[in-house]
């Protein structure tokens, strides 16, 4: 443990360190990830080829593989966060309880964060950016297919970082599946923990620890077509929502059509899923007005099929579709397509989750395109963070009173001292 | 599990009611409270004949009476409540993605609170007061000795809001301990469980359950005398942290004192221990210069002793007894008692606890003496909520995402359009 000991150490002071040193250090590793570039190809190329040879599949290649655009992308997100105001010793309360006695409520990084994810040289580093510009110490678990890419690149984020009065362990890249089980039951050094990956890991995480977990496990997102719905402005919504990353969290599994609109909407979202190879499931009322479709069978409606396949489920209104949603959804993403202000109302109240989206696509859902800088993770928690979780959801509070000696004693009983409790801010 | 379903059902609806509605409500609890003085009186006068032969604490019976007194400040607390502004609905973010693209993260009700307490019916009607005005729906459980006023006061709750749009079912009274294994389990109804009580239940609690438990086990807090205190001051809050409620969860168990003032300062805090019966355990330094103490034996400094029994332990500067409280202490409250404003900055940036506190009473620490209006319990977790958890503690929010039909496919790729992000508050 004494390695994580020193995360925990690090971290203490990474958290008191000013702005302009946690940007001066991201510019820093901006820097070496540029003069390391070919060394960080050479140990990327290594992870390819091994890749290769166990014949893994195209996508998870495609991820792999740490590109000259994925860098720039990365140096541009860390340009992006080094825009955004400082997270820590932000003051969101201030209330003076009495004349000289001050209380505030103050924005403070939690600590250590504990991360493990999936095999994507570029997501190690957007998660390294977040941490450090947020004041907090991770502890690092990549995919193993990455395992020569991650290595190199903690490298070079510890010797990037290890003149600044933080030092460089901040951070540390754990590898094994030991690894993990050391990091699930280090709560003493562990403030909170990211899993990403696959549902079955995510739970089993949440299973394991004592730590507090932040993520989702399952990504049932649904789209509700009222039937008020723009149809030109729906199929495009729902494609987009289905097939523009199919693997996807954030895209739609269930569709939720009214009713009234079967016969004249089905036939044209069938023909533009068709067009891009959108297999259909649907229930009875919905098979009547499609040719392609199969008919659903039980458990169907909690399917995440993260692929091109989808649901297609009738409703009586937006009521029933609410219910639907709170019933079967993950209380991830869900989206409402009508013209009626009252039912796009009525879904944004009673829909019980993270995001809740009008007239646009489900796969809106994301740190980046909500203008968090980056993301570690979407949760579907109702605690702490609930959605895309940037900077913010990293950080905790504390309360700080200052006084001049004051007693409980002296402001208890009847002949006691009134708190007058006056808002500063 | 359908009473629970019947919560959740009312719970929807009271997160949407207005706040003239819920204000109305409380005002409706509280004359009823008062119609109903001679029922109540009734029914708390049989569990004060069944706590006196079953030979209860005189503390605990002090807990148990529903006095004139405690009603008038329940009902004192009920106004501070209607004097807040809503919780609900409020905009944390607001941010443009693009023209007519709008992003906003709301406030909203976490859903359904479970809540177990000790034999307090006064804590019964805040903590319902608290839960109805942040539209939570809430089940609860009292201490079993409080078991006929619970049952009157809940039954009163529900008469009093039953004309109103969520109806009676938002509160629901539970009673076995049988109950409690239920609540454990009913992930699917309950959204946060809010245990108190002894530091062993709460824990029983957190291992038992998939539910987000919110709370504290312990509360381990320290008072730090730094060499630079004002000694009568000093001696004053020591005095007041220690002996003005012991058994509370923020009372300090742990006198830390600089070494260069111990001569001087330790016989004048003996003294006004001893005159307040307080029970003195001091490592070897300390013991040099107390009479009354008894020497510390390992285990000591984890010791909550919730009575007028504390430890006394010398340290070398500021920096051990930061490293100190952030080893054995719970990360609930802390104080540092110094004319130095360097010492008394880097206490409050390096200790580690929900409440950290300059020349004052660690006794502070509670939702109603920071102003929140009451509180539910104070959190150690550094997540979601810390410290005292008033309103705010119990809402969570929503990303509201309105748009004209927008997909993500229009925003990727190299001729995509491009987010703007233009911040609206």
């Amino acid at each position: 443990m004494t390695l994580f000991g020193e995360v925990r150490r690090a971290s203490s002071l990474l958290a008191v360190s000013s702005l302009s040193e946690r940007r001066a250090a991201l510019a820093s590793i901006s820097r070496l990830l540029d003069e390391e570039k070919a060394l960080i190809k050479e140990e990327n190329d290594k992870d390819l080829e091994n890749a290769e040879k166990e014949g893994i599949s195209s996508s998870i290649l495609h991820r792999l593989v740490f590109s000259d655009e994925k860098l720039r992308s990365v140096k541009k997100g860390y340009q992006d966060l080094c825009g955004l105001n400082d997270p820590i010793g932000k003051i969101r309360e201030k209330r003076e309880l009495d004349p000289e006695f001050v209380l505030e409520k103050k924005t403070f990084p939690i600590g250590v964060i504990g991360m493990i994810f999936e095999a994507r040289p570029d997501a190690l580093l957007q998660i390294a950016g977040l941490s450090l510009l947020s004041g907090n110490g991770l502890i690092l678990k990549g995919g193993k297919e990455a395992s020569n890419t991650n290595k190199i690149l903690v490298d070079i984020i510890k010797r990037a970082t290890s003149s600044f009065s933080f030092g460089s362990s901040w951070i540390l890249g754990i590898e094994s599946r030991e690894d993990v089980q050391v990091l699930l039951k280090a709560e003493k050094y562990v403030d909170l923990l990211i899993p990403r990956g696959s549902n079955k890991f995510v739970r089993y995480c949440m299973d394991n620890t004592r730590i507090p977990v932040m993520g989702h496990s399952d990504g049932i997102c649904h789209t509700f077509v009222d039937k008020s719905a723009v149809f030109d402005k729906a199929v495009k919504v729902c494609v987009d929502a289905k097939v523009q990353y199919s693997a996807a969290c954030n895209a739609t599994e269930t569709f939720l059509v009214h009713k009234e609109i079967l016969p004249s909407f089905l036939p044209l979202l069938e023909k533009a899923f068709v067009e891009n190879n959108v297999k259909i499931h649907a229930d009875a009322q919905s098979m009547k007005y499609l040719e392609t479709a199969i008919p659903m069978v039980s458990g169907d409606e909690k399917n995440e099929y993260l692929d091109k396949e989808c649901n297609i489920i009738a409703v009586e209104d937006v009521k029933e579709a609410v219910e639907h949603i709170n019933a079967y959804g993950s209380h991830h993403t869900d989206a409402i397509l009508t013209e009626s202000k009252e039912n796009a109302s009525y879904f944004v109240s009673f829909v019980d989750s993270a995001d809740v989206f009008v007239n646009c696509s489900t796969r809106f859902a994301d740190g980046y395109r909500f203008g968090l800088g980056a993301e570690v993770g979407i949760s579907t928690s109702k605690l702490h963070a609930r959605g895309p979780v940037g900077l913010d959801g990293l950080m905790t509070t504390k309360w700080i009173l200052k006084g001049q000696g004051e007693t409980v004693g002296e402001y208890s009983g009847a002949d006691g001292k009134e708190f007058h409790h006056r808002e500063l801010i």
